[in-house]
C-alpha cells in the first residue's frame, strides 16, 4: 500500500483497526477504577505490542508498562518508553547479557527472578558491568508456569538480599489460571483466594527490607476483584485496552453472561473473496491473520446476525450464514472481534486508527515478533 | 542481537533454524520425483515466506513459485523472483489495482479467477492500463474454499476467452481436503478421484483454446500420487521443503505410520526458563512462537524421548517428562519440529541456516506478515 486511505471502507484487507474513541474510553476506565482503589497501573505491552499505545497509557496515568520478553523491553526502550518491568524470568547468559545491556541504558528497568540460578546469572553480569538492578520476586500464584513456590519464596528473597547488585523491590504474582473463569462469582472466589495467600507473603517480604514496595498482580478478567486486596500496589492488566471475543464471553459484575466492563476497540477487517457455494462464503483471513485460539470470533453488525466465522486454512476463513440472512456479497468487508487478541496482534505490522468511518492515523506494532 | 553467532548453541531463543543439508535434500528429492514423471514444479512460497529459499528452489529446477496473496507476490517480485502464480482469487478494486500494478512490472505474473465478477474487475483494470494478463481458472476440487464449481467452469472459461485482456493459460485444482488423510491408500483413492475429474475438465478446456497448457495441482501429502495424473503439468507443493509434525504423522508409501519422503529441515529452538515444578518445566516458546495448529510438536533427540510439549500461554510452553527421564535443566535448549510449519514460520523474521553445530547464514523471512 502506497498511502494510507482516509476512509475505513478503502482499507485493504486483512488488516487490524483500532477504534480510537473506544480505546481511549477503555484506557480511561481502567485508570479510573485503579486510581479509585489507590492502585497504580503498569499495563502489559505484550498484548498490544505497540509503543505508541504504551505512551498513551502512560499519558493517562500509568507508571510504565510490562514486557513479557527482553526483546519487547528493547523495542519499548528504543521508542522512548520508560518504567518497564520484564515479567518473565531469564535463564541463559545470552539473555542476561541483553537484559543487563538494556539496564545500562535505562536505570529504571526492572525484571523478575524465580530461581537461584537466575539470581546468580544476573548478579554476575551486573557485577561485571558495575551495575545494580531492581528486581521483583516472581511468585507462583497457582498458574505453575513461572514463579517460585510460595514456600520457597523467603529463601530466594534471602539470596537476592545477599547480592548487593540486586535490589529486591517487591513481588509479582500473576494468577493467569483464573482470568477466564466463566462466572464472576467463581472467578472472584478463586482470585481472592490465591492473591490473599500472595499478599501474606508480601507482608513478610516487606518485613525483610524497606525497599520492598511493589506488589504487581491482576489481569483484565479480575481487575475489579483484585483491587480489593490492600497489599497490591500495581496492576499488570493487558487485554482490557483492545478486548477480544474470549474475554467478552465471560460473565462480569454487571452481566452474568457478558464481560461488559470494556468494549472491543480492536477489529479485524476481512473481505469476501469467493462466493461459489451455498450457505457460506470464503474470506481472506485465515490462520495467519486471525490466530486460532480462545474461542469464536464475533462478526459485528446487526445485518450479520446469525453469521459465523470459522478457519479455512492458512489464508482463508469460512463465513456461514442461515437461509434467513442475505449472503455477504463478493468483495464486501466484514468486521470481526478477534478470538484472543494478543497472538492475533502479533501477526500484523500496524494498526489503522479509526474514528467512525474515517482512518485518522497509523500506529506501528513495533513489538511484533519480539518473542525473545 | 547485534551479530549472528557462529555456533547453533549460541543462538538466542525462541528462533527458527533450517538445516541446510536436509533442506537441499528435500528440494532435490521433490525435483527428481517431479522431473521423473515429466512434471514441473512451482512450489508454494506461502509455506516458507522466503525469497532466498524460493531462489534456491528455482535454481534446482522450479519454474517459479506460487504466492497465496498479492502482497506475497509483491515481496517476491521486489526480491527478483519471477514465474509467480497468485493462487487466491481477487475480488475488490483495491486488490486488483495492486495486482495489475505488479503485472505492469512483471509480464510473466499469473493469477487465478473463480468468478465472473473477478473476471470483470480484472478486465477493467487491465484495459485501463492497456495490459494483458495470463490467468488460470481456479476449479473447486472438493475443498469448497475457492474455485468455480466444475459444472460452471466452462461457462466461466468462455467469459475469460471473451476478454482480449485475459489469456486463459489453464487451470488450478488444489485438493487441500485430502492432503492429511491418515492412510496412504485412502489418501491415494481420494486424490486420484478428485483430480481425475479435474483432468477431464482440463481436456475440455484445452479443446477451447490452444493457450491452455497449464494444469497446476497437488500438495506435499499427495505429491507421489498425483504425478500419475497425465494431464497435470505442474505441482504447487509447499510444506515438503521445511516439513512439520502434522505431515510427519501421516502414513506414506513406504511406512504406514510415518511420512518418510522428506525429513524435517525446520526446527524451533526453545529454552527452559523456569524449573520450579515436579514433572514439567517451562520453556520460552508459546502461542506467539509456535503456532497452535496441526497436532503435537515433536521434541528432537533420543535423550528427550518421552518428553512432551504443550502450550502454556502466549509466551510459554510446558515440557512434561516422565519419572524415568532426567529433567531438562534450567537454561538448556530443546529443538522442536513445529506442528504446522506455515503459520509458525509467519511468526518469525529470519531463519538461521545451520549445518551440524554451525550457523552458516541467515535468510530473512521477507514475506512474513504478507496476508493481504
Amino acid at each position: 500500500m502506497n498511502s494510507v486511505p482516509t476512509r475505513k471502507s478503502d482499507l485493504d484487507t486483512p488488516c487490524l483497526v483500532l477504534d480510537l474513541d473506544i480505546l481511549n474510553t477503555n484506557i480511561a476506565q481502567m485508570q479510573t477504577v485503579a486510581a479509585g482503589a489507590g492502585k497504580r497501573l503498569r499495563p502489559h505491552a505484550k498484548t498490544h505490542k505497540c509503543s505508541a499505545l504504551a505512551r498513551r497509557q502512560i499519558e493517562a496515568g500509568a507508571l510504565g508498562v510490562c514486557a513479557a520478553k527482553v526483546s519487547e523491553a528493547e523495542a519499548l526502550t528504543k521508542a522512548g518508553i520508560s518504567g518497564i518491568l520484564v515479567t518473565g524470568p531469564v535463564a541463559t547468559p545470552e539473555k542476561v547479557r541483553r537484559l543487563v545491556e538494556l539496564r545500562a541504558a535505562v536505570p529504571a528497568l526492572m525484571t523478575v527472578v524465580d530461581h537461584r540460578a537466575g539470581v546468580e546469572l544476573l548478579d554476575q553480569a551486573l557485577r561485571a558491568r558495575g551495575l545494580t538492578m531492581d528486581v521483583l520476586l516472581d511468585v507462583d500464584a497457582g498458574l505453575h508456569r513461572t514463579g517460585v513456590k510460595p514456600s520457597d519464596a523467603l529463601e530466594l528473597a534471602g539470596q537476592i538480599l545477599a547480592r548487593p547488585s540486586l535490589r529486591l523491590k517487591g513481588m509479582q504474582a500473576y494468577a493467569g489460571q483464573v482470568q477466564h473463569i466463566q462466572t464472576y462469582e467463581e472467578r472472584q472466589a478463586a482470585s481472592l483466594a490465591c492473591l490473599r495467600e500472595a499478599a501474606e507473603l508480601f507482608r513478610k517480604l516487606r518485613r525483610l527490607t524497606a525497599d520492598c514496595v511493589i506488589f504487581s498482580a491482576s489481569g483484565t478478567g479480575t481487575f475489579d476483584i483484585d483491587i480489593r486486596i490492600p497489599e497490591i500496589t500495581e496492576m499488570q492488566v493487558g487485554s482490557y485496552v483492545c478486548m477480544d471475543a474470549e474475554y467478552r464471553a465471560i460473565g462480569s459484575a454487571g452481566d452474568a453472561a457478558r464481560f461488559t466492563s470494556f468494549a472491543p476497540a480492536l477489529r479485524l477487517l476481512t473481505t469476501v473473496i469467493s462466493a461459489n457455494q451455498n450457505g457460506f462464503v470464503t474470506v481472506d483471513a485465515g490462520l495467519k491473520a486471525l490466530y486460532r485460539h480462545g474461542g469464536v470470533p464475533e462478526i459485528m453488525g446487526a445485518e450479520h446476525a446469525g453469521m459465523a466465522y470459522d478457519w479455512f486454512g492458512d489464508e482463508y476463513g469460512k463465513v456461514s450464514f442461515p437461509d434467513t440472512v442475505a449472503p455477504p456479497p463478493l468483495g464486501s468487508v466484514l468486521e470481526l472481534v478477534t478470538s484472543h487478541c494478543d497472538p492475533t496482534i502479533n501477526l500484523f505490522d500496524r494498526y489503522y486508527l479509526t474514528r467512525g468511518a474515517d482512518v485518522v492515523g497509523v500506529w506501528p506494532i513495533d513489538l511484533r515478533g519480539c518473542s525473545q
